[in-house]
């Protein structure tokens, strides 16, 4: 494709939200709608790629600070056009093809992109991107020829009922040179009811001018604006479906597909399987053979060839399971490393520690790694036994082999071959229980009979 | 509305259900159905309210004893006519408009019933309430011309083919003036199959009087009967997708609103952001700007503003969360506050407890607050540091900033900026664990010998 | 019925599946897909079982080793008319009625082979299996009259607009008398594009015979073949939604069905509850009015009447409950059995545990039944109390009325009415804490000053 720069659009209020976070920034798949838009043009490496933004625009600077990406103002808002002409100062010094589209409209991809340039590589000196909804409602009319060649935009509520039976409709997306844009977009005036300059006018105006518009289709799930909590949670039911057709696809069984959720950047390998109820947070790797069971929650960690997790396994941010290994029910891992073979299969927290290959993790079993202040290392040697309930207070160093016996609350190190137990004194009081049993049910009696 | 009295229908057996329990009293969204349609109703005020009960009456008169209603016994069950003339002892001295409905067809709603008394305010005399369904079934018919005048109601059995291809269907909510409604249920015959005293005959009688018979139409949902497990599920369905709409509507980010199961009161604030596969039970609320992760269960809970919650919680009734407070994976908390700040990550059990703000409760915690008789209390100070796998037996009180040693079970107050640790002796056996292993393989390898 | 016999054709390389594991033998609702049509099939007692091997054979035989049935090798695979030939030789001795039907389509139903057999009772010799298609596809058509008389069998691909248009598809399922069966197979060519043997040409060739063959029609999905993870999770979820409407119809709430997960051989009784997301395992029995709580993971375990489990709860293989004992949140239960009025409610895991009725076990209590090389019991007494995050250090006995103290790590046998407490010296540092705070906070601040 020749020279690309991309203006997306993103001063809108988002009202419709009810959020104090910019509308943009809202999640799909656990990663903000306009970081995918940006995903996916990075296919087409724009030169320039300048967002517009108004209300919370500093929300968005600091949301793109990662990116080398111009924000550019728009103050007042007077309208899509508008809008699109506050960033001529940053192109200023571009010339080639510009798309403009917008940050609520984040599944464009860059092959629609491709097309739209394509149609530009003929006569045509506009191109805009249509779609045929399965319910046009008040979308815009795109009237063009059966060779795609625009002949009028029409806004829903100007449209003669001929015009409305029209169900090629308008997604907003639109591309032409900086010469003809900055022109085009400069001639929009704001001669309409609202007083505000539209984007669909750029259009207009070049078939006034008697250039070629020509319009590109698409399905209508890549241009579904997203307004309203509502639309945002099936733009992410749309994402998941997808994501979970391609695991299946790859060679996963996933038992109840719609009860999978996955994120962004979700790897997932063969003969991997899923059993219903699983939620993946950013940033996890599945490896072939694995098995993740019901009710697991998986982040930011990789799960090595084989390994069983869960059911009601919690894996966070730096857990990395290795080969054959098996993180049980109510486990929880943070950046901890679990050997190869090595096994945590109960009511455990795992934080900052390393488990040799072989180790055995016993329920109960809970890596004491913070003070309030500071968090420390535990490390477990290969083969070593923790005992049930024991207490492991970082930092602190479990040697190979090495037993620590139920109940332990462990604050030294433990060496090689060695049994550590920590343990009072067993008082036996013959009897007790019985005498206390019969002191409680009087004074339960007592109260009963006082509550009367 | 003019005076208003309700005699609610609720002496079919049910017998679909095959339950013990009173079809009525099944719940929707955590709530009775006779529950859901008796807060529809109050918004209408009305004076009287006659629940007509059959089979299980004495579990409706227990389920409704805090509410001034009358339970009507119906013995024998002689057919719907018949079982509303079991309220009239009830409203004696009652003079007004009455609405007979339905305590299975339980989502009727209070604008509908205006709009069946606002054509009493004109020349009909008996209202009925129709609907139009999808599919129209063997329902009964409605014959009515345009103005909603009605010329007959049919049984489909009894209907002509041309009548069946009517599908304004009867709902049987029912609404008449005390004097015609009488009149009109004595002059009901049982000359049919079942030998059964019918309701919609009250139009037909009022037709065949003279009568001007009107039909307000509303929508199949709100009319929909329950007589199946699976119709109670359909109705939850429905209940739940309205509840996600709103939630939605109101500014909560539901990931997956599908797996989100609200209870009939649960209250969620702005900017809530709500994970996949979160259930409450009744009585949550959630403050603005709270995070319900995946896999938690609330119930009775209120979650204060900016709070975090699982993946993997569960509050119970009584846990108050302050603002900006944190619970965490398999963290259970019961009539327990948890003060501004405070947290309590992992693998704890917070029971009638308070917990100061700042507090930091570790991984493993354990308030004992139960003796097998009584229940005992924990207070927690600000800033207070609770070490992993302890054990706080109640009633015992934790100091400000003071600092509880990990696996300690603490059965004393601990002052103020105080360490309290309690701990075994450290027994170290070196070489012992070697030894163990050595035996250990050799016994396994024995009785591996013998089982061939 | 007359005397059968089955060939099962599960020679392909199944490759769209992307998987180790051979097709046949990936799961639905826990079991795999080959064991449902056996297990259909077994109805029908048939006298001989063939299953038709190529690929992973040897996978076959070994999860075949439990049934009395020949594994017969396809090398190499020509077809499945030469599939199914290769059972000729496991089948010599027999005669009588053959169907041959497809390991990869296993819900074909024993009453609908009773149908395609009752056909070959009268004039036809040849029985087929068609179905009619929400969306005909590229299937094989059946060209049939009015009264099933097969006229003409024809591929997709050499079909003429006409025959296209028929929507009577072949599902491959064939029957007929050995005699005929063997001759006919025989008697197909492979003068195709692939170079292949066609099962379906056995009813065109006894066409061309004169033999009168016959069409029997079913439903879609009962001959749905699998040939990818996309249709496994299909026919895993048609399966689910059969279960779930038997166990409504029984008389169990599911509040949410489309997230309750049966295993094969689930056993729902009356007036139980299931709440949102449950999963059941193979093995699973629920007694009546017992209540099943959201997040329960349940497998191999038996549930009795009026028992309460989870949220959050697992019951592993061997976990009994018994009538009216309580399993709350974040416990495992592993053969272990919670006797009548047990309650186990929080984060607990009882394995190879025997729990007396009424015996309360307290929060945070940990079974130690392993040492890393062989399993022991702990046995509890009638109404005895553990105290929270106690270990039982297995093989111990606690008595009846027993009291152990929270915090206990107990590893000898506690008698009747006996209070055992093991505990630690409660070491007191006042002002401690303060300092620490002091020192830390220093030090956090120096840290801070360096990373600057």
């Amino acid at each position: 494709m020749r020279e690309f720069a991309t203006i997306i659009l993103a001063a809108g209020k988002g009202t419709r939200m009810k959020s104090d976070l910019h509308k943009v920034l809202h999640p799909i798949a656990g990663r903000p709608m306009l970081e995918h838009l940006l995903a996916n043009l990075a296919e087409l490496t724009p030169t320039h790629t300048v967002v517009v933004a108004g209300d919370r625009h500093e929300q968005l600077r600091q949301a793109l600070a990662a990116h080398s990406i111009t924000v550019a103002l728009q103050e007042p808002q007077l309208g899509t056009a508008h809008a699109a002409l506050q960033a001529k100062t940053a192109l200023a010094d571009y010339s080639g093809l510009i798309m403009v589209c917008f940050g609520d409209c984040p599944m464009v991809k860059a092959e629609t992109v491709r097309r739209l340039a394509a149609v530009l590589e003929g006569d045509a000196r506009v191109a805009v991107l249509g779609f045929r909804p399965a319910d046009p409602l008040s979308y815009g009319r795109i009237i063009a020829d059966e060779a795609g060649t625009v002949r009028k935009m029409v806004e829903f509520k100007d449209a003669t009922d001929e015009e409305r039976a029209v169900d090629l409709c308008n997604s907003g997306v639109i591309v032409a040179h900086s010469d003809d844009l900055w022109r085009l977009l400069e001639s929009v005036g704001n001669d309409n009811a609202q007083g505000e300059y539209y984007l669909p006018d750029v259009a207009t105006n070049a078939i006034a001018e008697g250039l070629q518009v020509s319009v590109v289709e698409t399905g209508e799930a890549e241009v579904q604006g997203i307004n309203s909590r509502a639309e945002l949670a099936q733009a992410e039911a749309q994402w998941q479906e997808l994501k979970r057709e391609e695991a299946m696809t790859n060679g996963a069984s996933l038992r109840a597909p719609e009860t999978v959720f996955f994120s962004w950047d979700t790897e997932i390998g063969r003969d991997v399987t899923i059993e219903p109820n699983v939620v993946f947070g950013p940033g996890a790797k599945v490896a072939d053979g694995a098995t993740i069971r019901a009710f697991s929650h998986i982040e930011g960690a990789e799960i090595g060839p084989g390994c069983e997790v869960g059911p009601f396994a919690r894996l966070r941010p730096g857990a990395v399971m290795e080969k054959g290994s098996k993180v049980g029910n109510f486990v929880e891992m943070k950046k901890a490393v679990l050997g190869e073979g090595a096994k945590a299969n109960h009511l455990t927290y795992l934080g900052d520690a390393e488990v040799g290959p072989g180790a055995n993790i016993g329920a109960g079993t809970i890596t004491c790694n913070y003070d309030g202040y500071f968090k420390y290392k535990t490390v477990i040697g290969p083969r070593a036994f923790i005992g049930s309930n024991s207490a492991l207070i970082a930092p602190v160093k479990i040697g190979a082999d090495a037993i620590v016996a139920a109940g332990s609350a462990v604050s030294r190190d433990v060496a090689d071959g060695e049994l550590r137990m920590v343990r009072g004194e067993q008082l036996v009081k013959p009897g007790w229980a019985d005498r206390f049993h019969d002191a409680m049910k009087k004074k339960k009696a007592e109260k009963a009979e006082k509550g009367k």
